[in-house]
C-alpha cells in the first residue's frame, strides 16, 4: 500500500531482528516460521490500520480464550483444523495414498485409555433415554480387504451435547470404547444416537462467532480414530444425516463421504431381537486405510488432551 | 509457491468464509481484520509446510504464555509494542505534530492511582539501599514553553529489578509516583537507581527467547506517562546510560533521546546538603508534549492494566 505507515524495508529489518534471524543460537525453524508470522502480522497491522487498542483488544481476548480453555474450540472454529487436513490430504495424493475414508478434525475432546474390548462394545452407561444405535462395519485396506486387529476408537457426546470427562458428570468413559477388529475386519457398538451441540454461550468461541456474524453449532456426529499396526491412523466423524446444521458445522468438520445413511428399524420383531422395547437407527459403515508409508508426514497428531 | 498444498484460491475462500465476510451480521472490522490475518497464517503455513504438531505446539505455547500471565510480555517482546509505536510516530507525524519528547512502550507492569503531589515527591520508601537518584526536569510544550498542571507519572522497578505490586511484596506504590507540575512546568524526585532485570527464568517468554536465540534482558529504565489537560498524552521511558543492555532491550524500548546523562555527584558538602551521607546520582530530563489534535489518533491505549 503507497500510504503505509511503515515501510517494507523497515518491517522486514525488525522482523529478522525480533525473530533472531541473525542471532547465533535457538532453533532455526522457530526462527524462520516467527520471522514468517511476525512480517505478515506487522503488514496486516499497517494495511488496516489497526489500532494500538486493538491489538490490545486481541491479546487480552486471545488471554481469555486460553484461562477458559477455549483455544482448542477456537482453532477449529476458525477453519485452521480443517485447513490442516486438507494439506495431509493433499500431502497423501501426492504420496499416492488414495481410496482411504476421508479425515476430518478430531476436535478437543478426545480422552486416551477409553476400555478396549473385542469386535463388540455398548458404549452408553443406559442411563440417558436417547434413541438407541446400532452401529457396524468393516476396517478394510484400500484394496478392500479386511484388517484385522484394527481398533476402533469411538468417542462421542450425548443427548445433551455432553462428552463424558467434560461437562456435567457422567459414568467414566461414557460413550468411549476401543473397539478391535477380528480377522474379518468388523466392528460394531451399541449406542444412543448423539446430539449436536454448541460452543459454551458467552465463552470466547461464541463472542468471536458472533463478531463474524457466524454460529458455534456442531451437527451431531461421532468421532473415530481407526488404527492398526503397518496402517496409517484415520482421524475422523461421520455426521448424522438429519442434523439441521449438516452442512453448517461451525467447525468445518462436515464432509463428503463422512454422511451415511440411517435406517430407522420399525419392526417390532427386529427391536425385540435386541431385547429392546422400541424402534431404533442402524447405521453400516466402513473405514478403509492406508499401509503405513515411509517418509511421508505422519498422521498421529500430538497435541496437549485432556487425560483421566 | 508452486507446490503449494492448498491453492491461493481454496484459501481465498476458506478464510473469507470463516471469518463470516459473507455472512450478514457481526462487526465488519472484526471479520476484515479476522479474514487478513487467516489468509496469512494458512498461506504462511502452506509455504513453510508448518505440521500439525508445530501448530499445535504453538497453540499449547499461547495457552501457557496466556495462564502464566506473559502474554504482556510476549507482545513488546517480539517487538510489537514497538511497531506499535513506530506507525503512531508516523500518523502523528503526517499530522504535523512534531518537536515531543520520543515515545517508546508502555510494558505490562504499570498501575493507576499512586500517590500524587506537586512538584516534588520521594518514590522509594527507604527500605532498598541503592544508589540515591535525584531527577528533575521540566514539562514543556513543543515552543519550549512549560506546562504548568502536567502530570508526571512515573513507575521503575527496584535494585533487584522488581516493581511494586509485582513479584516480591514491597510498600504499596512503592517506586510509583504522580508529580504535577507548578506554573513552571517543573517536577523533581527523589529515588533510587532502578536495576535492569529478565523476563521470568524457564517462563514462556524466556523459553521463546532462547528458540530465537535471544536474551530477555531489558537495560535499567524509568517509565513515564505525562499528561496534561489538552495535550496528547507521552508515553515513554528513559534509559540508564551504563546499563550493558542499553541498546539491547529485548523488548525493543531504548530509543534515541531517552538515555540522558547521568552526573554522579561526590563532592560531600553537596551530598550532605541532600541530608546524605553518600555520593548519589542526577539526571535532568525535560519533556516535550504536544497540544490535542483533532481527529488524530489517541495516545491514551485502552488495555488490559493490573490494578491495586
Amino acid at each position: 500500500m503507497s500510504d503505509r505507515f511503515v515501510s517494507d524495508e523497515v518491517i522486514t529489518k525488525l522482523a529478522s531482528e525480533a525473530s533472531g534471524l541473525n542471532a547465533s543460537g535457538g532453533n532455526l525453524r522457530v526462527k524462520k516460521i516467527v520471522n514468517r508470522l511476525l512480517a505478515d502480522l506487522f503488514r496486516a497491522i499497517d494495511d488496516l490500520d489497526i489500532q494500538m487498542d486493538e491489538v490490545w483488544a486481541a491479546v487480552a481476548y486471545i488471554g481469555e480464550a486460553a484461562k477458559s480453555n477455549e483455544l482448542g474450540l477456537i482453532v477449529p472454529g476458525i477453519a485452521l483444523e480443517h485447513f490442516l487436513d486438507l494439506r495431509l490430504d493433499e500431502a497423501e495424493r501426492r504420496a499416492g495414498v488414495i481410496g482411504t475414508t476421508t479425515r476430518t478434525i478430531e476436535g478437543p475432546l478426545y480422552i486416551a485409555g477409553a476400555p478396549m474390548s473385542d469386535g463388540y462394545a455398548r458404549l452408553d452407561d443406559g442411563l440417558d433415554d436417547g434413541e438407541v444405535l446400532f452401529m457396524e462395519g468393516q476396517v478394510k485396506d484400500v484394496s478392500g480387504k479386511p484388517v484385522g486387529g484394527a481398533v476402533v476408537d469411538v468417542w462421542h457426546c450425548n443427548t445433551m451435547g455432553f462428552y463424558s470427562h467434560f461437562g456435567p458428570e457422567q459414568t467414566p468413559y461414557n460413550l468411549r470404547r476401543r473397539i478391535k477388529t477380528g480377522a474379518d475386519g468388523k466392528y460394531s457398538f451399541r449406542s444412543i444416537m448423539p446430539s449436536g451441540y454448541g460452543v459454551p454461550p458467552g465463552g470466547n468461541t461464541d463472542k468471536l462467532m458472533c463478531l463474524l456474524g457466524r454460529h458455534g453449532q456442531r451437527p451431531a456426529h461421532i468421532h473415530f480414530f481407526i488404527t492398526a499396526p503397518g496402517y496409517r491412523q484415520l482421524t475422523t466423524q461421520i455426521n448424522i444425516a438429519d442434523d439441521k446444521y449438516l452442512h453448517e458445522d461451525f467447525a468445518f468438520g462436515t464432509r463428503e463421504g463422512l454422511i451415511p445413511e440411517i435406517e430407522r428399524v420399525s419392526d417390532s420383531a427386529e427391536f425385540k431381537s435386541k431385547e429392546l422395547n422400541r424402534p431404533f437407527a442402524k447405521i453400516n459403515f466402513d473405514f478403509a486405510i492406508a499401509k503405513e508409508t515411509k517418509g511421508l508426514v505422519d498422521t498421529i497428531v500430538h497435541r496437549e488432551r485432556a487425560s483421566v
